[in-house]
């Protein structure tokens, strides 16, 4: 039986460019990036060439993206290192209620250390209420986070107004990006971006590898504590292979990036002919079709509903 | 010229039978382990027979093991995890002041946080005092926390005495045991150790993959907050290839132990032959050379002082 595999919202398969990549550092180049011998001088310079490579795919600086081992921890670290780092200036922070587990779970735990959390709603169509946002905001609010691009519908949230609604009032704006890097530009500097989280298995690097951008002039406390990793932000000995593989991969995904957009589009729209021709007004598609990853539509065929 | 390395403490090659159990798993066998396909499946099961492969290198059922990227997570579990689940019992922890910076660093964290931690020395030998230890017992210690095998100086601490002493008071024993998971034989239940923190790239398995071991009706509060993996103590999605790759580490790191051993300690004895044949009377020796992990010996020769 041929399989085709319809899920890469939940994980992708690792390109054979990007397992070339790796290859080397699961096998010669095996230098602990923090040893000052060549073998972990070049494990070094391997990171910092990946590091580039992440940087330009969301164009930010280089010195601007941090390594972590997951999507997940990139939001653990985001959340609670602004929040422990800006807990003299308040205890509240915003986020909406149809977050990624990485992000509403982490909430949860900072509720039980004294933090106050507002859970904004979506409209009907998939997109959070901006005026509900600007309504919950209070002098004591530090942090807002709002997922980019949803993980079960697809739907990309407002992220430039979001960012002018938080800046005005001096607050910091995260944004969990995992479902949405690779699969719709992103320019965290035209955005208004402060905070962002990426996940490698998502574009085609591997499962456990991923990183979190942190604007230069934000602060936050370090998650993972420990040894001087990633500018003492980050401690933990460097995955070098699977930064590696993240750093290629994030090159393809840039510079393939319209072609595999208009290659989803293109899928989307031949499943939504499908549908019609076959169940004209017997299935609802959750959200709005605008503003929509086109992947998420691959996801959305096993959850239409027939009504 | 020929390279030979000499810093196996600070990090080891992935062994070629390590990177062919990972292969499969970082291109064809892509599936996310929480995906109820196959191909999920698939990954699921090699994860849980990677844990069969880690719990019996150090004697401890297998649902006791939890997956994380690296050794310092699994110390940032531990005590993270510990401290907040039994904040109600009490806010003091006891460890030591040769322990490495993941648990130092976390200690400091914790002290942000309103926990007490009293750091106790070691003796000349480098070994904890253990009349110390039982003198800073409070009864709002909730937490011992004693690295196994110095990473410096490679010295054993006393396990089982310091269990007994916990176990007495009714304090949870954790234990760093990064050095010395595969270099000494460790029996988490005959020693009485409560939770063990071990790294993959210590043992010839790659970077950014490690394991907390932790008892069996020891509770602990998840570090990782997120999704539902690893029993729902630490959330991100599995790196399935470094798990296969440490299991498989794990089964070779017990079936050849005793041959590693005494190829480590031939190895140290003809290095302090020729240190003695030639520097007789010019060298020291930091801590026991008793109760020592042989590999450290090999970082020793660049750490000895003439005097």
């Amino acid at each position: 039986m041929k399989t085709v595999y319809f899920d890469n919202a939940a994980t992708t398969k690792i390109k054979s460019e990007v397992l070339n990549e790796m290859l080397p550092y699961l096998s010669t180049n095996y230098g602990n990036a923090s040893s000052i011998y060549k073998i972990g001088k070049d494990s070094k310079q391997a990171i910092e060439y990946a590091r580039k490579q992440v940087a330009s795919l969301i164009n930010c600086e280089s010195n601007e993206i941090y390594f972590t081992s997951c999507g997940t921890e990139s939001d653990n670290t985001a959340l609670k290192g602004f929040a422990y780092a800006n807990k003299n200036k308040g205890n509240h922070i915003i986020t909406s209620k149809i977050e990624h587990p990485a992000i509403l779970e982490t909430c949860k735990f900072l509720e039980s250390q004294g933090f106050d959390i507002t859970y904004i709603s979506v409209n009907s169509d998939g997109f959070i209420k901006l005026n509900e946002l600007e309504n919950s905001i209070r002098p004591t609010t530090i942090l807002i986070s709002i997922i980019f691009a949803n993980n079960e519908i697809g739907t990309i949230q407002p992220i430039k107004e979001i960012s002018k609604i938080a800046h005005k009032n001096n607050i910091i704006f995260h944004t969990d990006a995992v479902q949405a890097v690779g699969n719709c530009l992103i320019d965290v500097k035209s955005m208004g971006i402060d905070s962002l989280s990426l996940s490698g298995h998502k574009i085609h690097a591997p499962k456990g590898i991923g990183a979190l951008y942190v604007r230069n002039g934000v602060d936050f406390v370090p998650f993972m504590n420990g040894g001087h990793q990633e500018n003492n932000k980050r401690a933990g000995t460097e995955n070098v292979a699977e930064i590696v593989g993240l750093g290629k991969a994030s090159e393809m995904a840039q510079k393939n990036l319209m072609t595999h957009i208009n290659y989803l589009l293109k899928l989307r729209n031949h499943y939504l002919t499908c549908l019609e021709n076959n169940f004209q007004g017997k299935y609802r598609i959750n959200g709005s079709l605008e503003n929509r990853l086109p992947r998420k539509f691959k996801c959305f065929i096993f959850k239409f509903k027939f009504i």
